[in-house]
């Protein structure tokens, strides 16, 4: 059996965590991002389906989440890595400008990476309350 | 400044991996967990509440949802490993015997550990077509 060493996983992890801490989201899509990256949601809806492929569409995704939200706190705890995935534990507390609504959230993401890009994010919630 | 030093997270988390692959949940409840261990679920009830506290408690909750469900299969992705928690992805195939609904669904649970044992588990839900 033969095969390609990939970037560390646990490398990917840091920086993605580093870039989102700094706030730089876009950054981190821009730079670690494969150009395929499936991304999944818990829930779709018919503009925002729950998976969606390619690195642009996702940076439109995230794009379009920090026009509609005012982030007033954001905390990243991890990298919790493993093999070939790493997850990462983000906590939102945040404004949705059109209702006005202030909310808190948590969530985990769980990434899959593949010759030093992500290739998959998916979410799951935590909505105290919900 | 003064430290103890417990054991790695990374040996509990394999640990608990482990007993949960064979299917021996409660075995690592009562192994690896705290007697104050606190849990917390993104939905509470009534007969449920979202926190809570003690393992006697925790495996209560748990040979509930074992009476409760039949499990088809479970997938345990992980461990991924942070610093003093880590995480760990479940996929269930499970039938709910009170209503006989089957249904697949994904969790990730994140766990922290203190001296050895998880002190606190919370649960973040991903549910196909939810």
């Amino acid at each position: 059996m033969t095969t390609v060493t990939p970037a560390s996983t646990a490398a990917v992890a840091s920086e993605l965590v580093g870039l989102c801490r700094e706030g730089r989201n876009l950054d981190a899509i821009a730079e670690l991002y494969a150009a395929d990256i499936v991304s999944i949601e818990p829930i779709g809806s018919d503009e925002m389906p729950a998976e969606m492929h390619g690195r642009d569409a996702i940076r439109q995704k995230n794009e379009g989440w920090f026009e509609n939200n005012e982030v007033h706190a954001v905390e990243v705890a991890g990298p919790f890595v493993g093999e070939d995935q790493f997850a990462v534990r983000y906590d939102f507390d945040v404004t949705n400008r059109p209702s006005g609504q202030r909310m808190q959230m948590s969530e985990m993401a769980l990434y899959t990476v593949k010759d030093g890009k992500i290739v998959r994010e998916q979410f799951f919630y935590h909505m105290p309350g919900a």
